[in-house]
């Protein structure tokens, strides 16, 4: 199993490499960019390790042996041989049978007609859900492997639970090119690579008709499990590895506390313009939000809200704003069916069917509209049950990474025939004061978001992706390529065939010189268009990460998917027929109107 | 679903209850016991909850509705009915199959003829593996369900994993009596039940030849996962829910980094009498141990260690220095195969290795002993592979309390004919250094334990007991029927049942008046002996937690165990071939004699 290779079979020199790094944030506020010191230690003499060319396949495992030798750990990948190349009898009829992923997701994104049938047919929708769920699933490896601070499998990979996990490792830094053995000896240099592939040229709006209503809830949901520690590095993270629901209630126990109005299980509220509205944040000291200390805002434009970061920008605060009042309105609900039960097992309860509306509304009406599926997604946690689906998630760098989706931002927004620039917005809630609520709720209704592709990056944000594409250059991302390929799809070929325009493939060719160092990041936003709203590498990367995510919450474990984990059969059916809509509606004063992801039509 | 019952159907007031106390150790070191306030709020009326008289079977879940009526939850039980008490067709079937627990355990204990034939044929062992793995995991409810703080299921059972786990809920504070509605209105004296139940009359040898080996490796490795933490209360953890050998590492990375040589891989040893100790703790500032303030220790009689407490006793002091000798050990072996790897990648691969080697003499030595299986124990994580066994573990506050096996400790200990009383012992490793660590180890080989049972517990362990029974009430334990019936053991219906000893049995009844009013720990001691070290009830209650914690861990989840996680082939046999012997004879200056769990044959 051993290969020589012309290499000096040398290790990197061990030290933790502390990577730092800021952004995930949609405005480059200066102020969030904190940054500490970057030790890496460069190997003493530069190694040729036969690893750096990843010569084992099908996720097989390359381990450096001493004279310029490696040997592929094919154990579990279903092939043998050196390089875990060779198939075995029943991989290689499995693999000849199963069509390829692009061919499932083309299937599934059309064929209305078929999709109608199916959906209609419960026993084969059934059948059809639970294999989205457990084969999603098994894409993810569940306890995590890898972590960013060392490229083989470590104790603290599962144990430390402030690191993001990893897919796949880090290149290693004694590799000689930023990418492996491939690509040129320098990356191109980032603001080079954003004027050339990234920056807007004019808006394209998003084919699918997708509106602002989606954009803030992508930030809205899942800023609730992206929360990088910023001081620590773009690998590390302060949240809890899920659908936790601390966007809404706070991510630790005292600012929980501080949101919470400690009667009938309410969370805190005051009243402005007759409406409901999150507490000022000089009414709760407990809590601290990002507002940045050099920009002067009144005190009732500051709010205490479960997340520091959602002062940012008012849809955000549209959201806690929803969710604040659908959570009181839960309560109420409870205290009809248990006019007996105390202010702690209301909240408590409360918070346990708000998990499971956000799960519904997240897989039926926001991963429905995202993947552009046919066929209709369901929740419906019992069909995992009693299968090998692991009821545990750690939140992945890759997916932190792959999220930043600010092509979706358009240049500005109107509301009530008044235009508001994206920069004019940030850590302003007086567009939803001075036009009410409900008519900024209706303007990210009819507001239509950018797509999600190359050359559509609003010039204002250019700071906030140059950060993107530099942490993934400290957390050694391995290519577009090498992910395709853990994930089971084909690598591409070409430039060409990355991209299906000539005139990117050669912006992009120059740049990197060969397709196998095209940088995760970068090739995911300039792959070519599909029927989804995210090109296919990020459906068929993020899709595992959600689905696994979503599915894997405790709500949707056996012991706790029942009636009385909710308050009773009551509390039960405000998860089960919760939608997007309902949400809404429920909580908006003057009345709601075309509830969407998607402007409505005719909408120009 | 509901029925009416004469109560108020009033819930407890909320308010998190601050329960604390201390204990959990071996010796009552007086500084150990930190007290703070306890607020537990009283209900402002007291209401009659249909709930606290436990009315659901089968697991079925209660919810207390208004005009004192309540519902079970069936969902999941096999069984419907208003208690859940009617079995579905098929749970009838399976019901009527399986034999009772008791009666499976007798057969696994004894006939060690069929039993030297089923261990010698490969397909039938592992089947029998296999159902040993995933019925002992299926017993814990995985995710967590419940904490300590609240009588009914919160996100933060799951994702506060400050929490213990726990089996069964609280009983709620606001019911009838201490135990629910069965007993009396108060609990019996501590003191007065520690001397007619616990205290030791004589000293009682454990009738398998247990021996002091055996009581140390409970404790060692127990101690890496029971890390309550006492400032904040019995219900609360330090640990991180499993085997992450933080009792050899340390719990965190400073601790790990503090014990570390940074070169090859190795851990930071001194010599003392021409053999590798532990340094000292003046030469490793960063680690703090629980040496007590008001004690005069010489400088020379403190080490540094991976757990705080291990300082306590020179039978865990022994263990700690095998331990630290093995991971050295293996780092050699390791840097053998791999002389090119760096000192990082060493030390993180033979932590892996140990994690590896403790999961199988664990598995193998100690419960195979524990258990008196004659059903060969192997580890062989491979055969939960693709089911439905959780790779994630929570510790349960049950099992903490549980595994206070102080009856196992005799009033002292002979070392080359020096007898030292336990109180000797404490916080001095004198007794090793005088007599030489091989010298003591063979002691704890030619010692006998004490026998588990009640009327056992030697007089200078009062305090510790004291606090475990105390911290019990604290935590509104459920009674030992209640957690037989959770572990699907038939209910013990009178005192002679439960001890089959008339005397015993008429002081329990005097203490409690009600079988079901039994607290947990008391029954769990008091059961009548069985084949096992351990009690039946100790053994079906103790062994899930037991396997699930060994068999969750990442290293047996598909993805880790393969050759490449430890270091190749040669590191995975290092594990594959371990035992309690080996990793003594190995360790060992001047060679071992008689390595076992039991007393040489022979031995008084």
């Amino acid at each position: 199993m051993q290969k020589v290779m012309a290499t000096k079979g040398k290790e990197e020199k061990g030290g933790m490499r502390v990577v730092v790094g800021v952004a995930g944030v949609v405005l480059a506020a200066s102020f969030l960019f904190m940054r500490g010191p970057l030790h890496e230690t460069p190997a003493p003499e530069a190694p040729d390790d036969p690893c750096c060319a990843f010569p084992c396949e099908n996720q097989g495992v390359c381990m450096t042996l001493p004279n310029k030798t490696y040997s592929c750990d094919c154990t579990d990948t279903g092939h043998y041989g050196d390089d875990c190349e060779i198939p075995t009898w029943i991989s290689w009829v499995t693999k000849s049978l199963k069509p390829d992923p692009e061919t499932i997701h083309n299937l599934i994104t059309s064929n209305w007609l078929l999709w109608a049938v199916v959906n209609r047919i419960p026993f084969l929708h059934s059948r059809l859900m639970t294999y989205v769920y457990i084969s999603r699933g098994d894409m993810v490896d569940s306890p995590p492997t890898y972590e960013s601070d060392h490229h083989y499998i470590t104790l603290d990979a599962y144990f430390n639970e402030s690191y993001y996990g990893r897919a796949l490792p880090p290149i290693p830094a004694h590799c000689p090119t930023p990418m492996g053995v491939v690509g040129h000896k320098e990356l191109p240099d980032v603001d080079e690579l954003i004027k050339k592939v990234f920056l807007r040229r004019e808006f394209i709006p998003e084919p699918h008709d997708t509106n602002l209503m989606f954009q803030y809830y992508a930030q809205h949901f899942t800023h609730q499990f992206f929360r990088t520690d910023y001081k620590k590095g773009p690998h590390i993270t302060k949240g809890q590895g899920g659908v936790d629901v601390s966007n809404i209630y706070g991510l630790n126990e005292q600012d929980r506390r501080a949101l919470r109005s400690w009667e009938n299980g309410k969370l805190k509220t005051q009243e402005i313009n007759g409406e409901e509205f999150p507490p000022y944040l000089k009414d709760v000291p407990a809590i601290s939000m990002d507002y940045p200390p050099n920009v002067p805002i009144p005190e009732t434009g500051k709010f205490a809200l479960g997340h520091p970061f959602f002062a940012l920008l008012p849809g955000l605060f549209a959201y806690a704003t929803i969710w604040m009042r659908e959570h009181n309105r839960v309560c109420g609900e409870l205290q009809k069916t248990h006019p007996d039960w105390d202010d702690e097992r209301l909240y408590q309860t409360a918070r346990l069917i708000i998990t499971g509306e956000v799960i519904k509304i997240t897989i039926e009406d926001y991963v429905q509209h995202l993947s552009q599926y046919k066929l209709r997604l369901t929740f419906e946690p019992q069909l995992t049950h009693g299968t090998r689906f692991q009821y545990h998630n750690r939140i992945h760098a890759e997916f932190n990474h792959l999220y930043h989706w600010h092509p979706l931002v358009p240049d500005g927004i109107k509301v009530n025939n008044t235009n508001y620039a994206i920069m004019d917005m940030a850590f302003n809630t007086q567009p939803i004061f001075k036009h009410g609520l409900d008519e900024f709720i209706h303007a990210m209704v009819n507001s239509r978001a950018g797509a999600l592709t190359s050359r559509n990056h609003a010039h204002s944000l250019h700071p906030v992706l140059k950060k993107v594409i530099e942490n993934g250059r400290l957390l050694r991302f391995q290519g577009l390529n090498a992910y395709r390929r853990r994930f089971a799809m084909r690598p591409f070929t070409s430039f060409l065939d990355l991209t299906g325009d000539p005139d990117l493939a050669a912006d992009l060719e120059g740049l990197y010189g060969d397709i196998e160092a095209v940088e995760f990041y970068v090739g995911l936003v300039t792959e070519r268009p599909g029927p989804s709203i995210t090109p296919l590498t990020m459906v068929n990367t993020g899709g595992p990460w959600s689905v696994k995510g979503l599915l894997a919450n405790p709500i949707c474990s056996p012991r706790y998917w029942k009636p009385s984990t909710f308050g009773g059969e009551e509390g039960f059916q405000i998860i089960k027929t919760a939608s997007l809509e309902k949400l809404f509606c429920a909580n908006m004063k003057s009345g709601c109107k075309n509830i969407s992801f998607k402007v409505p039509p005719g909408t120009p």
